[in-house]
């Protein structure tokens, strides 16, 4: 009685550079829709390690862009290493990218993206200058006080590019090693915070946008540890973040998903800190917590389909970070510990153990975000060995 | 700043007997929880084509079987065509089968289920027989009238393997059909249905058990169309058929998961149908309803790991099946058109389409059981061309 196979008609196929965690969370939401995925990258990333379909080579190679737009309908990215000259090169030719190489040089280029922010109406930004001498550095400090942050303009994720300076000492310090690493600088008052949020936003080539409930956010040395949802914020502050988030990706013509990292000050301001143009850290909560997770609306968009409802389906949730811990063991060694949270998600990207290093993520969902947070917390620590 | 790839710990490794869409299925939970997993099966089939790591050959084959035992911590299955026999001896030899094999030949033949099922202590089934001719049938025909039901031992699913008999006449027919086909028979009683119902449990060596919600679940030609949850059911019915599942559970000494389909009488009573040892199409709905997907549950009970909440995150939940149209075109063609139905959650097995062939599932999650369901057979009817 077995059935002969056949063949299914085929598919559209993502081409999507880079093939990390990301990418790893997209190719399992690319097997529900059954749609095809292209992952450029190396064998042993987190993508490949989870069956996704590799092509070896490098965002940074403009003939492996060529390559792998070749063989898919569209481009995409799970991080903002990429050759953008070669990549507006293949647009001319007809390649399409999304985002294109236009919008992905606002996430490259971070002072480009200040600039950029600076100018759309209803956007806000910490005070910021490029600095290319201590002089400069001096004078920035001299208008907006110590302490301050410097900034690399480009390369940097999870804390790597930002120096947080107390004085002109530290500042003398943080230039000359950025100098000496060849990073162009910009330097940023330092904002006295009340917390951060995020908030991601997808928009279709057709123009159909969805924004998703905003989250509160918290860092510690410069890398996301954990997220909230709702997102803990003054009264109405939730639907000005939703109209930012609609604006900045109607401004900036968005062709795919976009995160916005937001700065909340002491004075119920809103200050945007960054964008990220793909799925980012501050979303793995939706795929728990939201009707549509963030690697299936990532896909949907780049592929101009109907965007997916993102209304919450729990009253809250939280996401934790776990973090390769200092003795360099594996958390995965310690995952039965964590599944007998209740309610713990647990998200492990199969990548190689390393202290400081993001290896997974685990999501619990509850009544409120205080008991999510408590549950997540101790599913992250006893994965991390401290529980 | 790129990190060098490192290497993870070994993780255990499942071998799964079967590669069609549950083990893919199986294979998007293996790769949140980073488990290894190893399919049996051919390159064509729906896990290989999600990127599964493949061995191939079939259950039916006892060396298959040993060289997939070799590499795994423990193997499970798909379906139950496996030679058992075979099984049996590698488990002799110190291989980890779970369920065993001795549980897993109640799924493989279904009148010993019947017979085992029927010795059980608060589990009733519709009355039965073996029939090895005419005259046998005749005779459960005269004690229980018509119309009857002959169903095959072995070898049958989705309405193959059953034949609904309203007089002599048809019994003849059916019976020359099956003999031909070389199938053993037995003949059950047919039951005036108020509705049919389905559980899951699993329980894992340990002897934890955990039981999902009961679901109503409609059939068509006998294969199940849509399941909806909550379950409609008479008062105190779904606390009867939790504690049922767990006796089965127990009873059977299930390492696993089970789906147990039920049978509800006019007069309110609660009949065992069947009983299939692995994870079920009625079960898909608790991906995106309850806490823990049945298919996170299969591999958490088969190693051994705690059993994650099966409680409902959701008021109500429908859950659709995608057959493949008459005209034989794919529904993969058509999935824009059911991604604009809000709240569709599309899952399609990557298979090729053939009129009746299962390609996919949609699910739904709502206020009440009947908005998922008509927003669920909306996107289904969509994917299928009528919509």
């Amino acid at each position: 009685m077995r059935e002969t196979p056949s063949t299914p008609a085929p598919r559209p196929i993502v081409g999507m550079v880079g093939a990390g965690q990301l990418a790893r969370m997209g190719w399992q939401a690319a097997i529900s829709l059954d749609i095809g995925l292209v992952c450029l990258g190396s064998a042993g990333d987190a993508a490949a390690r989870a069956g996704a379909p590799l092509m070896e080579g490098s965002g940074r190679d403009g003939a492996a862009l060529a390559r792998l737009a070749a063989g898919s309908q569209v481009l995409t990215f799970e991080h903002e290493l990429v050759d953008l000259a070669a990549l507006g090169r293949l647009e001319a030719q007809g390649v399409v990218a999304r985002p294109s190489a236009a919008v992905l040089s606002l996430a490259a280029d971070k002072l480009r993206q200040r600039r950029t922010l600076d100018t759309l109406t209803g956007v806000e930004v910490p005070a910021f200058t490029p600095v290319t001498s201590i002089g400069e550095l001096e004078e920035f400090a001299a208008a907006h006080g110590w302490p301050l942050v410097l900034k690399a303009r480009s390369g940097g994720y999870d804390g790597r590019g930002v120096w947080i300076c107390d004085d002109g000492r530290a500042a003398g310090q943080a230039f000359a090693e950025a100098a000496a690493a060849g990073l162009e600088l910009y330097a940023e008052q330092a904002i006295d915070l009340a917390g951060e949020a995020a908030v991601l936003v997808a928009r279709s080539p057709s123009g159909e946008v969805a924004v998703y409930p905003a989250v509160s956010t918290y860092q510690r040395d410069g890398m996301c540890r954990w997220v909230t949802l709702p997102a803990s914020l003054p009264d109405g502050l939730d639907k000005k973040i939703g109209r930012l988030a609609r604006t900045l990706a109607e401004e900036t013509q968005l062709e795919g998903l976009m995160a916005v990292e937001l700065f909340l000050t002491r004075e119920g301001g809103l200050l945007v800190n960054e964008l990220a143009l793909r799925t980012h850290n501050t979303g793995h909560i939706h795929t728990e917590a939201a009707v549509t997770s963030q690697f299936e609306q990532h896909l949907r968009a780049v592929l101009d389909l109907p965007l997916g409802l993102t209304s919450p389906v729990v009253p809250a949730a939280a996401m934790v970070n776990i973090v390769g811990p200092a003795d360099g063991s594996d958390p995965a060694t310690r995952l039965a510990a964590a599944l007998a949270v209740p309610g713990a998600h647990v998200h492990l990207y199969g990548k190689g153990a390393r202290p400081g290093r993001k290896l997974g993520h685990v999501t619990v969902c509850a009544q409120t975000s205080e008991e999510a947070l408590a549950l997540a917390q101790e599913a992250a620590d006893r994965l991390e060995g401290n529980g």
